[in-house]
């Protein structure tokens, strides 16, 4: 609960959802459905995504959070001897709670400060996965933005996915965050590339406007026939999916994905200008919609007494901060902290 | 989807939500609130809950489905060794694709063709798992209302709970259709029972008029300290669980809940009337929102040329049929099905 | 332990190995060897069981017990929405404390009273298993002989497996007592033919003659390349697995293993011969090295003042005892064992 | 397979076993004893144990190997969300195929040159879990000896023990080669410090002298009543415990344990002592009867043209070998190796 009168910046699902998601809900009505996603607006939905990464035949499936989309994915694709390797801030090394683990796979953490794994990282730990008496590192795991706010490149993305398919590697791109890292000015990749070279991504809906929701896109053949399997075993298979059918139709239709990824990576954007001219570094490039800006204790403590947001990483006596903005964010809100600032 | 021009009796999940629980989520604008289910809509509802049952110190949260609550819940009590007692019906054992022997448990499954568990069929099974051989049954699953419609009465549960009691079980009651269970005139329990006899029990909004959701009680104090982790390690703790806390609250607010599954069941015992008035007999009691009337063949095709409901059970050269009905299923359609009927 | 001086008819393993076997590990002597099941003895176990079944490229493990090899071959085939299908009396349904369910598999159980399964059993099964909301049967697990000390013919053999590939099935064999079984009089099935049936059995090491230890015997191409993950990850994968492999190697040279079989075999239906001699019936026709006569409380009370044997079944004022004969058995005991029935 | 004439210092567990524990063997011929460890020669095993322990209530029980004592130590004291926290070194992380993973538990990693686990770094661990977005660490692993060779002193493991009570940790050891660890002169600590400190620990046998199998001792009152449930489900509970039970008898009567790791040490010892006169330097101490002797290439290729060991880590232009020694390994062999290094 936000009690307080101060204003956020902790994530960007703080608030609801946008007034087109809630009223697609509402053009509702009593009409009836099908059950478990088999409805016309999940149907409807999925059409929109394959349109969109320009492939007719992956299959798309939605889900309610990140977490499920990812241990569902992974563990779908792994056999019991086979483990994923990720960078060692990866969303799923850090705050799933042993998710992937819980399905019984092991994770091959790669240590990467910039929160990005190469194609060297990769080969490090195949290089050091011999034989039967060690896991068998069979799936990339990269998020796309990155938990530093970091985008992939083409030439980067294309560089893992090279060495992947090389490699006999599944690469599945967790994208909570996808619209913030294809809307950023630093990426120049399209939906179709991420679908060219993932065997799996996900669209995450929950950090983008809607009231809950990833989308999940199989891109590899083999992945599709069998997948509401496991989604129904894991729980995630809703009676009444369709009510995140209609908001991903909503979402997908009529570039509202992008409105909304665009406003959150613009309202960063102007709150890292205006912190840089205040004269501050960063802990990481700016290029989506997650700042981590370096403030002195005092600067700290003052913007605290107006704003939320973590203290990230201590960095001798200074502290990296982690500003979040959102499709909701106001810009007048990104003025008003950058005057404080200044103040 | 249900593209054709049929009213569909397969469900109670096939109309989206109640209008109120659109106004409320309507309402809530660009407020921002905490992740996580910290929100203060959450608390709110959980705390209407809370009263509900009469147990200011239950612990209440809320998941999407029925699957993901009844596999967190089960995992979350059982240690590897132990097993869970179902009715073989019990969806559990038939519709959840294994998701519970997928957390890593075996379910004794007894054969009960009224859909109901005994402290008879309870106490067989723990006789016959003597030693480290066999699972150790640990949990008693039942279903309020079962999947045959039908409803545990307060003598039958406090018999049970007393026989899980005496044999150092946990009683998890899965109230998918709790709603309907608690208003039908068949059950004499209130909330506080089932408060007062089960370990763990689940409150269903899916199929009782919101977009989705489940509420999870824990009356176990043991079972307090540490479930967030089995939510979140299981990918049910979202990110914006104040969506469901939003939708709980206007549903546990003023009756609603009460209201919707009254609605049901009414409809049903009309429909139920009707059935039994033209002359057709029923697999199970009528108690709730689901009926299962035996209709012969010609009866069938008949009445599928206007309405979609499930054949549910060959009985010599008739059918039984499954029909639900909803908190959105119109009284006219009610009339119609039975003109039909004896037309 | 064993302190009374009773005679032991329990079971097949209540002795700890034929001489040959210990005499095999003694002279080894401080000869060096490989680990992990990679050194020269090993291999040529293995070596002389592919000769025996005649598949000179059937991949053999040796694992320490019954259970652990059930539930790695299982866990091993299995992807995590897949089941097993298995008589109620099998092994791994009664007597395995849910090892299966350990790695995440149900098994969907038939009631049969021989403790055989059927085509017509597993083709019920498969046809209630339609969708994603319930498991996907996927491996037929049968024992040789069975729990009830029967013997599947080879007509028996062949319409199951027919079956189970037709339905895409794989079809696994518990040879815990698979000596016995293929030493019977009522089996006319050779060991090619188990091992042209089955997609992987296994070979009873425990139950005829050695310390410990059962071979694991991999048929399918598909499972052999990965295996030794498998046996790794599950703990089953020894570093000094050569003192199995040299056992084995003197079980399954020179005809020791049939040997030992068939003095329990031989002793077991002279003591068959004797009880029905003496006028009572059996729960089971005897066919391997396990009885179940059926006797009256005095007579249970008399014998079980000299012999030790399970009570099995309550037949009503009888009980069906189970005795079990091993490669260990002396003959003047069964003679004794008639005499004191007939006293 | 060891085809070569080349002597093996590639581990500990090259020779089958000790002559008196052949004879232990031999000697029980066809008296009969009961299944699953329940045997007297298990329970006079265990007995030893708990005298050499001075704890005589602790649970004892034998299991094959050392991945599957690990593993089913770690998972019968785990919930499902919390950790173990292990040196990146340990054998759960680095030679088990994920098998603690496997169990659906996570293992926080912790870099040390050393190979030991400090206060600090276990510390470090607890901190960095606040909440539940993450693993809660709640297991300590270490090894005695650990996989460098080295050992924890009586300071050090107090140190670990009072740090693991004041957190709530359990402390697990995992002894395999536990007789090497406190026969060291570097090692003060006795088999009942051992069990005063930690929750549970096991008695490493493969590794010194015996056939296979391992001990698991329970020192924790909590872990007693249910083990056997555990070893059960994982496939450990061997239908011929005895077979394990009459070897660590004999190991543990009359000190043969002690003079084998003995012995074991000493060679080692001897060997250091040889290869530091010769100039050569160690990646670590030599405390036990594992050696990382650094040689450069030309000595290493010398060498191995004679004796089997690992090459085990590049150090420049240099390699750090891995030598170890065995309760079997001849003095003369010893000397030969010395006189070919200074050759």
């Amino acid at each position: 609960m936000n009690s307080s009168s101060k204003y956020s910046f902790r994530n960007d699902y703080s608030e609801l959802a946008h007034p087109e998601i809630l009223k697609a809900l509402s053009e509702v009505g009593t009409k009836q459905f099908s059950g478990y996603g088999l409805d016309e607006y999940t149907k409807s939905a999925a059409d929109l995504i394959r349109a969109k990464i320009q492939k007719p035949d992956a299959g798309v499936h939605f889900v309610g959070g990140g977490t499920h989309s990812n241990l569902i994915v992974i563990s779908s694709l792994l056999r019991p001897f086979e483990a994923a390797i990720a960078p060692h801030s990866g969303h799923i090394c850090m705050y799933e709670t042993g998710a992937i683990e819980a399905t019984g796979h092991k994770i091959c953490a790669v240590n990467s400060s910039s929160g990005k794994l190469t194609p060297n990282d990769i080969e490090d730990v195949v290089a050091a996965h011999k034989d039967e008496h060690m896991v068998n590192p069979r799936l990339v795991y990269i998020s796309q933005s990155t938990e530093n706010g970091t985008v992939y490149t083409k030439s980067q993305l294309q560089a893992i996915s090279e060495c992947c398919r090389k490699n006999g590697l599944y690469l599945f791109i967790d994208g909570a965050r996808l619209g913030a890292a294809l809307c950023s000015s630093a990426c120049d990749l399209t939906y179709a590339d991420i679908a060219n070279h993932a065997d799996a991504f996900s669209i995450g809906g929950t950090k983008n406007g809607i009231l809950l929701g990833e989308a999940i896109v199989l891109c590899n053949e083999s992945m599709k026939q069998d997948f509401r399997y496991h989604l129904k075993q894991k729980g995630a298979l809703f009676a009444k999916g369709a009510s995140i059918g209609i908001q991903f139709e909503a979402l997908m239709k009529g570039g509202l994905y992008e409105k909304l990824a665009n406003h959150a990576n613009m309202t960063a954007a102007k709150l890292a200008e205006g912190i840089k001219n205040a004269g501050y570094e960063f802990l990481h490039p700016v290029e989506t919609n997650q700042l981590f800006p370096i403030f002195p204790k005092a600067v700290f403590e003052k913007l605290q007494q107006s704003y939320e947001f973590y203290e990230w990483e201590k960095i001798s006596d200074k502290s990296a901060a982690r500003i979040i903005t959102s499709w909701a964010t106001p810009m007048e809100m990104v003025e008003r902290f950058i005057d404080d600032l200044n103040a």
